[in-house]
């Protein structure tokens, strides 16, 4: 089966469109966390961030900010996220890479299950070595 | 009381580093959603997404795709996010433009309450309009 927001970008599925660039284009979630969320994808198919070469994320980049700014416009809303989920098991559910920009309101409903784990001794410094050596390679 | 993030730019509060640019840096949140849990910020102060100078989020963009990459290689995770929180009610602690590169696994335990609403008739259009307009001023 083909890829849903590659039909949308080639304009056989209909979307409701509110922002576009010659990379990058962006429309409304049609089951949206909050009503004015929209999605922001890349023309050409790359499945998570890290393989969305640096020009086109920084496209999508900029359309996404242009996105938050016309929707503080919009809908004054009490906050935003902006926010990509990469893989399945971070709830990514169309295999196109996608910000979603979600205004928040007060008493929307909307609960994030944040929580704060805490390092015990010396893991830190080992969790950040581990990231500086993957940076170096 | 000054910005924490600010006195970690300045040195004057000790971070676990693991990038930057000249522009932008990476470091370990201290309470992480995961372990691994990496936040960028820009170095000048900035509160929301909106604020940031475009030249300056294409920066902190791609010093989190970078930060993504080390991810995937230093923990091999099962998926992750990135997600900036803007204002209190979207979740956002501390009041200096941060994204978030959270690591995700199997069986975290890690809850986002995703929700899906619909729109009634002509509602979608009537959101979507009103994007388009607020985008135009």
């Amino acid at each position: 089966m083909g890829c849903i927001f590659c039909s949308i970008v080639k304009g056989e599925i209909p979307s409701e469109k509110v922002g576009e660039t010659e990379k990058s284009m962006a429309f409304l979630d049609l089951f949206p966390l909050n009503k004015g969320h929209v999605l922001v994808i890349s023309k050409k198919h790359y499945e998570r961030l890290d393989e969305i070469p640096p020009d086109i994320l920084q496209d999508m980049t900029l359309l996404s900010r242009r996105i938050a700014l016309a929707t503080i416009k919009a809908f004054n809303p009490d906050g935003y996220h902006i926010l990509m989920n990469n893989g399945k098991t971070a709830g990514q559910e169309i295999s196109h890479a996608h910000f979603h920009i979600i205004p928040r309101f007060e008493d929307d409903g909307v609960v994030f299950g944040w929580r704060h784990l805490e390092y015990a001794d010396e893991e830190l410094k080992s969790y950040g070595d581990r990231l500086r050596t993957a940076s170096q390679d």
